[in-house]
């Protein structure tokens, strides 16, 4: 396995670091039409386009779209089919989601100004919200509770879950993690046609107020098309690891930690960073050695060959700069003091801080959601949290004395910007 | 002027409301090309491009791409030839915009679990915004201000304000706005141009990590396109608003608050709705008395007369219901117990409460954003505020000892998943 060194040291490294990250996914203009033509069907003809594309799609093979609805008790009955250690993992893992979610919810707050008026902002959960479940090989239970979970604890009376089930296959741990978490309907339904059912609605399933959870490339056009009939969460990117470390971290660890994100899949990005030569040639090493063991080796080889990095800095203050300018999506701080690094991290979806603490703990169980910014959006955007699924609501009261102030200062500036409607709106209560 | 009445105990009401409902703006497959291309070549050429779009659809003659940015003496000169009565306007209304953001901060949490692991929340401030802020007829000072002034208070560090001119005019109450709130540079670009310089750069132009503000069918084409390179508030849709009155009302102030709405164009949606039917004909008759006293009569005649509407209800109850399934941008609750009914508001973006809190303050001064879900979004999405120029990292740090049962739990779900790189990570910990 080739492993990419580099080094900030030499002349072309900011080139050769860019080359290596400059991989967003744009989606294709033809990807783009496929899904624009997808979205019109089955906002024109419902049902009956979304039965066609997933018998298309799917390979299936159905009598009708009540098919496509999966019964309450098919779940509950995977849920009991599960070996009894890994519900208590699953168990585990969800009341730690849960407990996390809680300390995340939005208050509401209201105040009353020096003129006597009171404002405020009033919350109140979203109505209804769609999570979309990848099928196939990348069918993971852990996706289902960290979008469910969170939606749960917001307040959220109705979460309608897609997953589609290629070929008519469908993960039971997945319809076991939904019977967990509290999903409330199950339709195996997957693609662009998912996300326009979900986002307009047809006869069989309810339109939802925002979509959740990642998908492959059509998934995200469909996703980036509707949004603004619905909320989504963010167009997915590959999943990314960068790691910090001094010389003090196991190798052996080291490797695994990048392994862990490789093994997603080959655009997967792992990455790390160290001001120790030494200590990156025996992380080196590890890789080579560690990387046999894997079930997935093939993709990890290819993976770490494609996106992979060990990047020599001069010190952990060049080593944050770097995180920074990458904004990764998973940092582990795998250091003597991770805690003084902590104030120069600026962009990062979540933070692994310390070397008892890989990033695989929050892929299932540490608590704070898995669902996390890619593709360096870490510097604009947030985990998913219990706050994608609530929503503020400014309030503004005026008392008759307390309006008058107002009146005068709205009226104007909308003198100023010609808008006499809005100022004699302002005076008449003043 | 003709005045849509309706009444939700004919049998087709719900048909002729969504019918006056359904108007959001879909963009046109030719404002999706043009805007592609335009990003393409600011992406391929950067200055070149813009100045040549700028040049085009600005109808401007410019020598170089500097002559783009406004140089900071010409905003201080701007603020300074305002009149005295508004700058003191502005000044008011920018204090208490502060005071309402100041309160929406989000604050970071840590607690520890029951084995002793620390979790987390980081906040940080974006690092770069840009404002986009229409140009021409619809130059707004108050947007600058709601714009500018949350990411202030966030503690963004720079913000970037673009503004088209026009054939070179530029609207010096924007200027002076742009001082007041803290606006680091301004660029006189526009359209889907600007857009795309601030999401990828051009060697004048910085990149922003985030876009925000209204703008025409362009701009929203754009920001949509840009979306994940980037992050951005919304796409905007003509505002609303929605007035749930008793026959205590002044009908006079309301045919005001609804022209306050219908002015800012023929697409904006002025609904009053009303279990008293005698009162609507007041209301009725005092829209077609003070409209005659408006310079923009036409436009908010042409207004009303498309989105306008007055609806009899059986009750209060009902309105709310029939409030929440529009979603407003702006609810007004002027009637004798507004409080009573704020429980039963799911979804608004800012609920002005009782007969002296008229929507025009909410633009202007009240404190709370005049940024604004549009179009429905109200069910899924928040007013701009200070949390859109925050971000969150999540924190995980685990001891050696609390590290050993999430190795287990995290090692049999990545079992079930089938990622054993993932596993052997968690367990190397255990």
């Amino acid at each position: 396995m080739q492993i990419r060194r580099l080094d900030t040291q030499a002349a072309d490294f900011s080139a050769q670091l860019d080359a290596l990250l400059d991989r967003a996914p744009e989606l294709g203009a033809e990807v783009t039409r496929a899904v624009d033509e997808i979205i019109a069907q089955v906002r024109a003809r419902g049902d009956a386009a979304l039965l066609e594309y997933t018998q298309r799609f799917d390979r299936r093979s159905l009598s009708g779209v009540a098919e496509l609805e999966v019964p309450r008790a098919q779940w509950q009955a995977a849920w009991e089919a599960q070996p009894q250690d890994l519900r208590e993992a699953l168990q585990a893992a969800a009341t730690r989601i849960r407990a996390y979610a809680e300390q995340q919810k939005i208050a509401p707050f209201e105040f009353t100004d020096a003129l006597g008026n009171r404002l405020g902002q009033q919350l109140r959960p979203l109505d209804r919200v769609g999570i979309y479940v990848p099928g196939g090989k990348a069918a993971y239970p852990s996706s289902v509770l960290m979008n469910a979970i969170p939606a749960k604890v917001a307040g959220v009376p109705e979460i309608i879950m897609v997953v589609p089930a290629p070929g008519g296959e469908l993960n039971t741990v997945v319809l076991a993690a939904a019977h967990l978490a509290g999903v409330d309907r199950i339709f195996t339904i997957g693609g662009a046609q998912a996300v326009a059912a979900l986002a307009y609605g047809t006869a069989s399933v309810p339109a939802v107020d925002k979509i959740v959870g990642p998908g492959n490339a059509y998934v995200a056009a469909a996703k980036r098309a509707v949004f603004g009939r619905v909320g989504i969460d963010s167009i997915a990117g590959p999943s990314e690891i960068l790691v910090i470390s001094d010389a003090g971290s196991n190798p052996d660890w080291m490797a695994m930690d990048l392994f862990s994100q490789a093994e997603h899949g080959e655009d997967s990005e792992s990455i790390l960073i160290s001001p120790d030569a030494d200590f990156l040639d025996r992380v080196a090493e590890a890789m080579q050695r560690r990387v046999q063991s894997l079930p997935r080796a093939q993709t990890v080889r290819a993976s770490i060959e494609g996106r992979g990095a060990l990047i020599k800095v001069r010190d952990l203050a060049e080593a944050c700069a770097i995180s920074n300018h990458i904004a990764p999506e998973h940092l582990e701080l795998a250091v003597e003091e991770p805690r003084a690094l902590l104030p120069q991290i600026r962009h990062a979806g979540a933070i692994f801080i310390g070397r008892h603490t890989p990033e695989a703990f929050g892929d299932y169980c540490a608590g704070p959601n898995h669902v996390l910014p890619t593709s360096r959006a870490a510097r604009y955007a947030n985990p998913l949290g219990v706050y994608e699924f609530q929503k503020r609501s400014s309030l503004i009261e005026c008392t008759p004395q307390g309006a008058q102030a107002l009146a005068q200062i709205a009226g104007r500036i909308a003198d100023a910007e010609g808008l006499q409607a809005h100022a004699q709106s302002a005076r008449d209560r003043g």
